[in-house]
């Protein structure tokens, strides 16, 4: 065993301020998953398989045995073991779980009501678990939830659009996840709290550090009314790795994402990545293709597929939801009001020409001309040699 | 006959200074679309197909002689020739001939070796002819163009990204088609001019005519070097009807249409739509989400499919072309070199760990994971519970 000590005694020593009320097993689990925190990065697929199969305790037993372990092969094992046992330190788990009582930080594992399931989409990149500053219960409440993402040098467009459609969401009832960074993500943070909306930060290094440090006060306010999250146990330093990582967990906690600002190679391509590999809808907002900060987002739109995105209604809409807009005014229900009209004078029989529907319309010939132009890209209308009439849901 | 006199001296006479040398039929053809010109509306089928059927000569015969005409409907015909039989006047033809030569304006028609033949895929709707100021042999060099449109009130973006695409096309061949109009017309006119490239403006009201005013000099410019056509005669005003009809011809002409900048309800959509229903290629240059005069480009993009336009390249891409960046220099030519090494890294058989990709690769680990994102996003490489691989081309 390695003389690593995984009774429950000492199991509910080292928990003792954190969830002091467990039984014995259910404190020994706890404890092994602190331990297998302290052991792997981010995103280690071989332990999560080893984990998956055999539960915490017996997972942490059979690598510490140093015996085969039928779930992964004998070279991932080793190599494993190499990885994971030089970190191996009751000291170390200790000090990240004291650090974690003494700032607030709750241990949320798969086994309690308040885990996020969505995140068990990642399959053996899975976290084990997440330590959470803030309303742990309000973990579950992610499941209509964006992630708003994008470039640390933001635009000032960068950052108005996304306080502008956070704010509107988080109205709406819609949570927002971000990564608490300088630019994108900060503007989406500060936007929602402004509208006592709810957001979650998930962060690349512990819970009890704030990154940036620029950010400690928002990160601070997040915590108070919403969660900050991480994978890695407290003390551990933000890594690029555990950027990379982080990411996967941002576009897994959340319904979609959308990119609001993104240089051309950006970490929040990396993001949106995640999001695509998980089929979670994707969008991105378009910018000025003179502003490097956009380049990101129009490659996401021309390349990936995302969806270009101009407002919080086609955020909802991303999500599979109804648009908010309460009364559609002006243009839009002018123009709507228009279409109808043609439509109504239009035949899915007789072709008829545009003059012919205008007057059925009673309205004037060019307006109508301008709307069957429109409704023909919509592939509603149809022209032929002897003029226009409606398409059947058939044809 | 009702008195009209189709005879060849008269169209000889009529046509004397335009296009003094023709046959005795072929004079009384040209004559006849002349009239025809006179009688009809751009794009009126019915008009079109009997013509189509007949040649001009036959069938402004048939029609003036009032009796039943086989390729269209008794009504039809009828609606026709009380849409047409009004303007019938010899002196109203003359007078537009004898402008279009005063003018130097020619009178192209289809049996023209200078006809651009890719209006006839409009059917019977294509124009009968075009009257045409500049170099009329030019017409044929658009089989390889763009069509640049948008708003009239563009902004300086607008103006700016107009120019810019503009002048990188025409600089690589590709001619110019647009409207003539202020705002984002005028630009690309200005800037495919200014590279010394063939650039059209195509007018709704007569050729003769420099619409809008404050165009005049632009208009003789590009007649100068290019040309300036309408399908509409000598002397006639640039109505509402007109414009959009005019606007067909422009998506016709082009090989592809870029609408760089338009409101909610442009006009420009117009001539989207036209693209559209001709299968041509449709491009819309997306710009920031807060501004009025990209709201109908996003719409393009967002609910008619048109592909999102970042560059001069992106338009090339559009027409079926190669990129004209001679050097991939700087972001671009590490990444792909990184995404190469990546590639070489990894294999279609054995899944590897990244770890192991970027050992192999001699990069960083978390560099080679933010490429297997983008590769992943590509749809080139896939993940599973061992790590990542190449995707066959089959898988």
């Amino acid at each position: 065993m390695n003389g690593f000590d995984l009774s429950a005694d000492t199991a509910r020593g080292a928990l003792a301020s954190l969830h002091g009320d467990e039984s014995a097993e259910a404190a020994r689990e706890r404890y092994a998953i602190a331990v297998w925190c302290q052991l792997i990065e981010p995103g280690d697929s071989v332990a999560g398989r080893v984990i998956a199969a055999r539960g915490p305790v017996a997972a942490l037993e059979a690598v510490l045995a140093g015996g085969p372990v039928p779930e992964v092969t004998a070279r991932e094992l080793a190599e494993g073991r190499k990885r994971w046992l030089p970190r191996l330190s009751a000291r170390a788990v200790d000090a990240s779980l004291a650090t974690a009582a003494a700032r607030g930080v709750a241990l949320v594992t798969r086994s309690d009501p308040s885990w996020p399931s969505q995140l068990d989409d990642l399959g053996p990149h899975a976290p084990l678990c997440l330590w959470v500053r803030g309303d742990v219960a309000a973990l579950r409440r992610f499941e209509a939830s964006v992630a708003i993402v994008g470039a640390r040098a933001a635009s000032r467009y960068g950052d108005h659009v996304a306080m502008e459609l956070a704010a509107e969401l988080a109205a709406g009832g819609i949570a927002v996840v971000s990564g608490g960074a300088y630019g994108i993500d900060g503007a989406a943070h500060r936007a929602t709290l402004a509208t006592g909306g709810l957001t979650a930060a998930l962060l690349a290094g512990g819970a009890d550090r704030s990154y940036p440090a620029g950010h400690t006060q928002l990160i601070d306010d997040i915590a108070q009314s919403g969660v900050v999250a991480s994978e890695v146990p407290c003390g551990s330093a933000p890594t690029k790795w555990r950027f990379l990582q982080r990411n996967r967990l941002i576009a897994a906690l959340a319904t979609a994402t959308v990119v609001v600002e993104a240089g051309w190679r950006s970490g929040s391509l990396n993001t949106a990545g995640h999001a695509a590999a998980l089929s979670r809808p994707l969008g991105a907002v378009p910018g000025p293709i003179t502003s490097a900060t956009s380049a990101g987002t129009h490659r996401l739109i021309r390349e990936y597929g995302a969806q270009c995105i101009t407002s919080a209604d086609d955020v909802r809409e991303l999500l599979g939801l109804a648009p908010r807009t309460d009364a559609v005014t002006g243009v839009d229900a002018g123009r709507t009001g228009e279409a109808t009209r043609v439509r109504d004078a239009m035949s899915t029989r007789s072709w008829r020409q545009s003059t012919d529907i205008a007057r059925r319309a009673g309205m004037a010939a060019d307006a109508v001309e301008a709307i069957l132009g429109l409704l023909r890209l919509e592939g509603s209308v149809e022209t032929g040699a002897e003029g226009w009439r409606l398409r059947t849901a058939a044809g």
